[in-house]
């Protein structure tokens, strides 16, 4: 399935701005890292011809601010800071969890060791602070400035709240469905929400409006969240770039996991609680696991989650006065997040 | 020696300033290993009578703020803000170097495992960014606000690239003392000189005046870091709270090697070489490698360079107007930085 238009209508000039957002000079290894990461440039620093990544969380930022009225381009700087910010969580999240491999090619950590992937991913987080401040040279009122790096550090300090949880989860021989959605509003939810939310913040100055359209994205990321997780488990190996079965060799307590240790019963729960609390586990073990979600729906279970999410933030964006034309292109999205398999 | 008086003026409040901004909810260990680095609980979350740290930056800025005639509490927010951002690097610094002790503590990520330290270090970078927002509501104008934030966000920047060129020396068989100066300009000085900018732009709008101030306190970031360096070699163990020769052992190319590795001729160069292209030097390497810096007075050389910086800050300083109470206060620092033991 393709990717909706509105991801293209944007990219252009949010590619431009990002890359004129990092520094010239300093360490060539440091902005090395990052335009890497970036997906810009091969390891050597050999320009790559296309770039990785949806670019979600920009495309749903700069919508908004057009669909509230505006020119969107006021909003780049924000957008950018949005992508920077998940960017920084994509590196540091790959040393935490080990991973070796992101979108196909090796992580950060994997090229140039855990020390400097900290400083990788440390520097795109300042980075999207300093880029965020640009607002202020397209005309956006001081005050406004403000409350948007206030929005966005509220939300990143929510997103790490979320990081710390979901890590927290390893230790946890059994999570619940309840726990599991606190921590994905967190990690991933707050995000999303945020992307519209300052779209909109540069747009108007209705409060409503803004905490409307910060729902709908909000309830989109859990959706987005929740796709993730069955790709995680279920997702082809070369569509999606990760290891087959990758979250339960992982032992991922994610929510297809986390929904059938909730249904199974005993012999079932024993064998779930046996390979989740043992060393990685052997292509037998996956293969139980598999049966035994697969015996409880867990994927059907997982993707209702999904849809009755993408539900709400339709019913919650009826709500806001926005253009017929605007409306289809966020159905749009809400759709391929539902459906994607990348 | 003592701590001299200035370090105690603003004490209280600013410890109280930073308590408060810690937020209250979220994940109980994000914020506990916060506390916990910050010296105010141990690690079961058990308060601790005595906080750690000197507060170098968040009084040098305060101290600044008074010296330009403004009342130093509008600036706590900003000397709350360089507090944490010094302590994020900390914070990620010992993952990076795999120290385990810290203030004769264990460290973060030697308590709570790196992925959760990662977190951590992340989570003190982000408050950081909230708590100098707080500057609106003392007062001080959004456009100012902005201002600070920019200055603050460049100088992390900055100072993480000094973090990654100081990993980076130690992958380089020899880093001349040209490139060490300026990897310790980017590490150390730039927030040091920041401390003083911020508090002078939060007091007056003088440009200039900030200007000498931040060079004033960069010279005197300089000098810190010379004496860090020395008492990473020469420091008593029991005074420092790290191991005797740490730097040393951990094979760093500080400041009293890489002019040792300049001075040394032909025998003595080979013999540093080969303890600093191998693995952990055993306590013979170490004997070896202390004789031949104390061989070339390194201990001098390296003092000298301080001291030289020193009464570069001051000449600086004597061109800025402040009352005669201030510079006392400002010399008596300095002195202190140059002396320090610990």
């Amino acid at each position: 399935m393709e990717l909706p238009s509105l991801f293209a209508r944007y990219r252009v000039e949010l590619e431009e701005y990002l890359r004129s957002a990092i520094p010239q000079g300093g360490p060539a290894l440091l902005y090395g890292m990052m335009r890497y990461h970036l997906g810009w440039e091969d390891e050597h620093g050999r320009p790559l011809a296309e770039s990785a990544g949806k670019a979600l969380r920009p495309t749903l930022c700069l919508w908004a601010c057009q669909a509230m009225g505006a020119d969107w381009r006021t909003a780049l700087p924000a957008a950018a800071a949005l992508e920077l910010t998940h960017n920084f969580s994509l590196v540091h999240d790959d040393i935490q969890d080990s991973d070796s491999e992101r979108r196909h090619r090796p992580t950060v950590w994997s090229v140039w060791g855990q020390p400097q992937a900290i400083n990788a991913g440390d520097s795109l987080l300042i980075l999207a602070r300093l880029v965020m401040l640009g607002l202020e040279e397209r005309g956006v009122a001081p005050a406004k400035v403000i409350e948007a790096c206030r929005v966005l550090d509220e939300t990143c300090l929510t997103m790490i709240e979320g990081q710390c949880l979901d890590i927290g989860f390893e230790d946890e021989r059994e999570v619940t469905v309840d726990a599991y959605l606190d921590m994905i509003a967190r990690k991933t939810g707050a995000l999303l929400g945020t992307s519209l939310h300052l779209g909109a913040l540069v747009a108007v100055d209705d409060e409503p409006q803004m905490k409307r359209l910060a729902r709908c994205g909000h309830l989109l990321g859990l959706a987005f969240q929740i796709r993730d997780d069955i790709l995680g488990v279920w997702g082809a190996a070369d569509v999606t770039g990760k290891p087959v079965a990758a979250d339960i060799r992982r032992r991922k307590k994610s929510l297809p996991l986390v929904y059938a240790m909730a249904v199974a019963q005993a012999e079932e729960h024993e064998q779930l609680l046996r390979v989740y609390s043992q060393g990685a586990p052997g292509d037998e073990d996956v293969s139980t696991v598999l049966q035994l979600l697969d015996g409880h729906r867990a994927y059907d279970y997982c993707q209702q989650m999904a849809q009755e999410r993408v539900e709400q933030a339709l019913a919650e964006l009826a709500t806001v006065d926005i253009e017929p034309t605007a409306r289809r292109d966020f159905e749009a999205v809400a759709k391929f997040l539902l459906e994607r398999e990348f």
